[in-house]
């Protein structure tokens, strides 16, 4: 698999691009990010493409359609098919979480470079300069850039040292940045397709390479508090009790219940805080956060208002008081139904078999939906980790990545023609 | 209520003797401790005692038996009654929690005194020097030198300036400390009697002064480690989690229903801690403490036996793993029936309906219960507050209080005689 090799390696050598020696962190406009640009750049050009860097760092490497023949007398100037995910990780990172969507493109047109296959439609890869969220609180600036989506919100967020995005992006651009246009107009574009890590253990499950996902889930997440009465462990009977983790716990099983009965639902606690926290006091408040997923904003909605009245039920029974407040609000992404029904074809013809999965995670392609149909391809990763040094996605199941993304261009080129 | 007057005045003025400027902490054998023992000596001799103190820094207040008359030709020595509490305090403490013990029967004697009553047993009014456990690791030690109970190891305990209970006692007495003998036999003695704040809520619920104990509860207290796996909380679909919260929420549910199925059981889970602990990452582990307390040693432990049957049902069935640390174990103490059945007969002639309690903490009398027949008589205190400032019992608790005293030694004076 000489082409896998040279995917493999390309994820090895930019794995190994950091602003913190011993392990991968790239953050948005660091010193690595701008070496990471500067070697990716190199195989993209050595895969035939133009590159350049826009003013919020994002690397975009452009290959034009093959000229017409002569005998293609269509006024219609070529669409523009778009390729990438992000370059920036996590602190501590893996090396596949971005990188794969950026440099699975570039191998793949590489190799059509190879064989002598030219595309009847531009196509542009994209190394997002920022999705994670790592160095400021707001989230894919490198997309909403390209997308014409920044605002003045997201360019007052400020980093540890108390730099603003605005300062950073008046930096990086020698003093001209001026909030961007979007790349593209609508109209002129054949659509965003993504190839990122699952993250997630389905693919795993139904021993799969590849998934090709129909839509990025809508997510509410809240902070609630219960506060009850904190008491002697030893001395408070127990129909005396106003117990706020026993309140929780109901409700956490409660809410568990729900997901499960809700087909596609997933509903976490994952941060618990007991006060007063000691083995022989009744705990009398307790914090948690609940986050709650869906692919379909009416199934989210319904189960959020399942999950109120079983909050109420409790705290009343009980005689706690509780406290809601939403700290995260998104709603659900559709991938586009014909770009993925083709990635669907090239996962069938290369997989032999292909599943729809939703993708419970944010990525690019939720701001590219706003400029383009997406599609969003899934790669297996080893017990479904990411953002962890141990984030594995094997040879075998990059092959397979890489063989669905050539046909998939190969198959959207034949449309393509038929189209006109 | 002149003489509640007295009690409530030797609260206060004995509440400010601290060694930390602001808040009420005694700690054993500190600068305050010695000045509370002053203090209550003072008030002891005034009632009559003859005041020494021991070994391990008890504060002990005599009364003789009175003469007996020339008629009364029995050879028997009279007994002893004991009463008292401790004198030592929790960092921060409240007023009444050890000291009532002690200054309520210094109250009730020098009443009898002015009355003209002399009692026809010995009485020896303790203030213990140390059951908190706050100085060192180890609780109970002033009771356990009465008593002749301390050893090796509790003098080989060292305080977080690296003194041993050895070494503080050497010095306390002048290097001249070795490990002290019972203070009495078990056959001189009618029984111990202390009075202590309830530290809970059934007599405020019950709308009453006092009440009487029957037993102090049997304790067993666990650490307990649940592993699952960690995951994005938006990527893992239910089926496919191994969430140790979820799992902890349907054992706390379980254990909840087990203890309020069970008359007398408490148990509480009131430390927490949950890992990752992310809004986003499903637990994949959590450490939490379970406190399990009755009167009956052997329903506690039928008890543990349906709890340690329900983790291993949840943790087979959501492929978790568990450990189990037992922290602590101690065996319930029954008080003794007859001196309890005239102590609540001293609290039916005074507040009119007595009802019995089960001592879901520990107290002196746990240790006293090795040398003499013990009984507990519980006073009201606000909130069930306790080890806090605003721990609280009402002048008006304090009087009923102190009238079950003075009835309970004229009462016990009384069947005394009618014994001989």
């Amino acid at each position: 698999m000489p082409l896998t090799d040279s995917l493999v390696q390309k994820l090895v050598v930019l794995g190994r691009v950091t602003d913190e020696p011993g392990k991968l962190t790239r953050t948005f406009l660091s010193p690595a990010m701008k070496r990471a640009n500067a070697l990716v750049a190199a195989w993209m050009k050595d895969a035939g493409l133009k590159v350049r860097v826009d003013s919020v760092g994002n690397l975009i490497g452009r290959l034009e359609a093959r000229q017409r023949s002569s005998l293609n007398t269509s006024h219609l100037e070529p669409k523009t098919l778009i390729l990438g995910s992000h370059l920036d990780t996590v602190r501590d990172a893996g090396k596949f979480d971005g990188p794969l969507g950026v440099l699975l493109p570039v191998v793949a047109l590489a190799e059509l470079k190879r064989r002598g296959i030219a595309l009847p439609f531009h196509v542009e890869v994209i190394g997002f300069s920022e999705e994670e969220g790592v160095r400021f609180a707001s989230a894919y600036l490198g997309s909403k850039g390209y997308c014409g989506k920044l605002t003045a919100a997201d360019l007052a967020m400020r980093d540890a040292e108390g730099i603003s995005v605005g300062d950073a992006l008046r930096k990086f651009t020698n003093g001209k940045f001026s909030l961007p246009e979007p790349a593209h107009k609508r109209s002129d574009l054949l659509g965003y397709v993504e190839a990122h890590i699952e993250q997630g253990p389905v693919l795993e499950a139904e021993k799969l390479s590849v998934g090709v996902v129909s839509a990025i889930a809508g997510q509410s997440r809240f902070k609630l508090t219960w506060t009850g009465q904190a008491g002697h462990a030893g001395t408070t009977p127990m129909n005396l009790r106003r117990d706020a983790l026993a309140g929780v716990a109901e409700f956490a099983v409660g809410v568990e219940a729900i997901a499960r009965r809700t087909p596609g639902l997933v509903a976490t606690i994952g941060s618990v805080i007991v006060s007063p926290g000691a083995a022989n006091v009744i705990p009398g408040q307790v914090v948690h956060t609940l986050d709650v997923r869906h692919a379909r904003d009416s199934v989210r909605r319904a189960a959020l208002m399942q999950i109120g009245r079983l909050a109420t039920r409790i705290a009343d029974e009980r005689r706690l008081t509780r406290r809601w407040q939403r700290t995260q609000e998104n709603g659900a992404v559709g991938c586009a139904p014909k770009l993925t029904a083709t990635l669907a074809r090239s996962v069938q013809a290369v997989q032999g078999k292909s599943i729809s999965l939703v993708s419970g995670a944010g990525h690019d392609a939720v701001v590219l939906s706003s400029l383009a149909p997406v599609a969003l391809l899934f790669v297996r990763t080893r017990d479904g980790l990411s953002h962890h040094p141990d984030e594995f996605t094997s040879a075998r199941d990059l092959d397979v990545a890489l063989r669905v993304m050539i046909d998939f261009l190969e198959r959207l080129a034949a449309e393509n023609l038929d189209n006109r």
